[in-house]
């Protein structure tokens, strides 16, 4: 039984009660347990992660490529700004996948460009919670192919 | 039975036999038939077109929301430039899901940029062949919803 | 009886039912409509056009010159991307207007400059419907001196 | 009978001897006239004002709403860099239209763009003195409506 | 008893009428009284100045350091454009602040960058009426070191 | 009694010692001292926190919501650079303030826009220690409101 | 005999009597049976045509590369503002040359940088009909190499 | 005997007292009495003005052409800023100079463009007064010439 | 006997396995033992740390000052992000160097300015595993002057 | 029988020798025999130059005039920074061409605007030694016209 | 008796029959006349040099401060890119001044800004071969205070 | 015995008295005696050369090929300039050294940048004199490696 990780970035841990607008109000609890059974569907082990921290974010993609078989991240506001995860996520070469719940397109300037996105075998945004869903099927692929 | 329509860009016509390190070996044909599989077992009617010119995807977008519950577009070269395309995607109500079969992350600097990625409600890139059947199972879950 | 023409860009087709709060909720049929009965007050005849295509709007602009006294063209979304638009209506010289239904500088920033509008007399926008009846009489004043 | 004003701006007083290969022969003076005639047919008095002075002109824009039904504003050159205008335009709220004798589009990079454009109900340029005598049909059907 | 000047930009005499939203519903006659409550309780004398004209401002800025122990300005929209008055408040030496109502980084592009900020001991922006209560508590701290 | 947080970023443990002719020669311990006086006199429970790492700021932003009443943030150095901290702020709904000791707007270029400042409610800077005592009548003010 | 195509973009079936100052007095049908004389003398057949519509000219790229051994493109507006023709041209591998009447770094700022000649093998601009034969003269060292 | 004036603008009345180290410690009204002194000997009457308001200088040049046969101007902060004042300059057509005291490309990145240059015959700057006495020598030669 | 410190930034700790057409095929560990044998050949005792958390960065720099005679950083990824790192280095006054493994300026745009660079008093840069040895040479002739 | 000038710019000399992947690996002397024999064929005197030295490059440029009929220049680095030769170019009247070997459309961003261009005739670039070739020719017809 | 040096860039030597409508038809043998003459009522002793050359024009920079007490320059295109003639410019201590006959403001846009003139004590534009007569008067006045 | 080469670019002759603060009091002749007293501890034979002109630099640039065995250079003002240096330096294949004597990121902006680092292996920059040493050592590195 193949194992993969979802690792979440900064303030995501507040999902459902924050900026219910753009997010939606489906909390980050709610997302682990819809993303379990996603997995348990494809025959995969999840591990599901969060983090305010840029420096332990790190640390999980680094340790992911031992411990499983495909990565997603949804790095949150980092992904406009860290170098520093782009270089994590360059360093491993199990797949990768970035998610967003929201369209990044639809919000403000300096929320459109990515920057971790160059390190990723593809990205899934805009769908909310499906994103998640959506990207574990996608990684399975990637993982079978 | 719903029915929904996937409208290519310019020049995907080509694929299979155009850069391929960067789109693959698969020819458009080829997707076509993956995805009117896909589209099978979610019991979805699949409509598969290409178009070099701007006017006319205009045209099949403007008449996507009569005969259609779904849209999937890659707008190709026209992600970076069109806002004609992008007017007519925000024109429409129905479900709207833009997909890429690159990862545009990691081209020039021009294809980084979505012009039309605001209009739909998220973004699928990176996967080869394998967005559009993402997108597929996205855009059901978007109608069913 | 002199004959004039309006030629409409990409989308406004759809106008009526396309973002009411930008654009209100009259029908292009109905602008249509009040055109032709302005021009008749001012012993105008009325060519009314309509196209989604870039190359078949040039075509209309190239063959205006002949056919016609005087050119009203609202490019919609070409107007802030036609370098092609702008060539065309330069190589005419009857007198042009450009128009817009809605105040280009309420909007996004990408529709705040006008390419196109360097190569007509005068520019008339934000009026709604009345753009069109103000340019009607603006271009028959200048087909008048 | 309804009341309007047309603000003039900055070296307008100068207008027929100034530049004339932008701006024409013809004198404020003579477009005054022009305009009182007009107003009448639509059985409109009209106040017709000049000010070198930033701070006059904000002044009389704040009085137009007690005293008139419309304002037309020829900001000049403060089109381009009077943020102080724009705020005073957006704070009253009768029936509001800027007029350019030129063409701004086809001067230098700096005259393009207009800071208080997106204050007022629409914009009618580059018809010489006639973009005065659409502005005052135009501010007298917004009146009617 | 010392004695300290507020001084009020173009517009601020619209307060409580203009832009609700933005700028909440008090007058300026309003936050008048409030200040000189507020001054008194410091033993400060106060004077309560607005004007819409950036030469009678610098004038103002220029005689304050002969008549006052310190200033308090919000130059509403001549923050954002005027050197002059940045070079005036830069000339004169006693205790200086910049206000403002609104807090500007929740606003337009244009409204975010301060040009006259550099010449202030210290900004108090964003708290409504109060931005001026805590300025004339801090201009007090300042004179009185 | 309520309680109010003053968080304080990078760095600036290091008051005092560092950069005096920026930062002045006051240290982050007397300054603590100082607003635990003015908190008093408020009435007000004041927790005086500071940390070198931007995860750790989310957390105590994000847990200020439970504990307290009032936040006073100094971002430091993540003012100009921390969208994670943005989104935090964003996400918590008590009254906050941004304080900085320095005016920021007479430093170097990158330091004078501040990204976090868009999610608070008043921005305080300038005034060395002062920008604190004035940061807690303003909080108490916000509070009571 | 080897054959080989020229492609001619937007309004230039307008030539010699658009903007002669620019583009000089000569007619495309001049051009065209000039380019036929030159093609005829180093045993090429010549295919001359033009189109004012971008999908069409995309069109004609992707087929030249079954019916042609070298292709000259001359994109006129297109040149600027094209990643769909610059695609085409980069998916097909007969010899490319881009040409242009003008000298493009004569002109306006906007069309000093062209963004499809990255896809071709070599550039001609400036010399009027000349560019024409030079290209031909051009295409055909390219093709017998 | 010929009449010139220079007008001075915002903030020049301070000189001698204002930022010493960029300006000097020579008065406005020394470099008034050296300039007539310097004028007299060319035998100019000399008109010596100073405004702060950007309104009345725009009067000031206007006014010119009738009285003057040569016209000097110091425009200060307005330099950078003022279209204004570049249209009034360019509507009067008496040889006029600009000048300034200090040299502006020794000073901050918004100090070293002009707006006002363009108008003018020729500038002088950096020579602190004696830039009024070059000025004046050279405003001689060109209404001699 | 002297003490310093080198600290290694984000992703360091996997040197020798990621992307070594960059950063060859050295190890962290390698480079600790080098640097330790040429630090003990100039008689100095050598701290030898790595961290992925800026946080974390900023603590050891800090406390560089009271343990250490000179600092080394190799910054990473933060080279190009962290204002805070800048202020830590700026804030202690003991000889600091920065060093790079690769050469920045031949890798992608983002990566070519140096936020961090102002704060020390030299950089090393481009000779792999050679850039410590020389910054050890380096901070020791600084230490010793 | 006429005489031409070719003139070559910075390390063109080591051609075949350098960066071969772009350049090709024919030599400048090879150029200078392949350019005599064509200039032979149109009865052409050729000069054919080389020079490091920008003043040199000026010198040759602005002796060209006196002793040919016509000049081609290959720039090279300097077509990307030189103003001089800008000038020395527009100071001639004679028929001017630049060449490159490289298509410059296909390399670095800097090298894709050419400064030098704006004054010369014709451009002709990417051919490899052909460029010169077809420049040959070309400037022998616009001395012949 | 005094010496100073006026150094002229490139292309000056064609002065008079280079773009006349710029740069007027004196000849700089002229102006090195008119100059000398100049410099004679001063009683200076006058070298006046010219050089396409950037490295001589350094050389001459830098011996001008051994055996002239001023120095004039004129360093044409130079002005707009040379950072090598403003360090030679800031690295000598005797008065300098730069030059230009024409106004660079109404030139180009690079030609507006100038990299020298921080290096210089004052600057003289738009005045023709009076520049140079003006600056002769001005650089007496500078070695006499 | 080994032989390298050491170029300085222009100005570098007057070190030791020109702008102290940033360059130091050690006369260039001072580092031509140390850096040959460093090189010989490493038998190496060094030639150390000044020149202020470009085109030398480049031909001295290119001679180093064949007489040397290591490069180092300090390009002086030509590092923030020149695409010829950098395309010299790219056109010899022995190691190559950049340096600098100041911290080029402690100036201004423009000298933040070097355009011919691209070009060399490794940048040693802000030691003072201590430059060349390190540089010695480490082209003497490269070298044996």
């Amino acid at each position: 039984m193949s194992s993969i990780v979802i690792i979440n970035g900064p303030n995501l841990n507040l999902l459902g009660n924050r900026e219910e607008n753009i997010y939606g109000n489906i909390s980050l609890d709610k997302i682990k347990s819809i993303s379990i059974d996603e997995a348990k569907k494809l025959n995969l082990n999840l591990s599901f992660l969060q983090s305010n921290n840029e420096g332990e974010i790190i640390d999980l993609i680094q340790n992911a490529e031992k411990a499983h078989k495909g990565l997603i991240i949804n790095p949150a506001a980092f992904t406009h700004t860290s170098i520093a995860i782009l270089d994590a996520l360059r360093a491993i070469s199990i797949p990768k996948i970035e998610v967003h719940i929201s369209n990044i397109y639809q919000r403000e300037e300096y929320r459109k460009k990515s920057i971790t996105a160059s390190a990723v075998n593809g990205i899934i945004c805009g769908f909310g919670y499906l994103s998640y869903v959506l990207a574990i099927q996608a990684i399975y692929s990637l993982i079978e192919n």
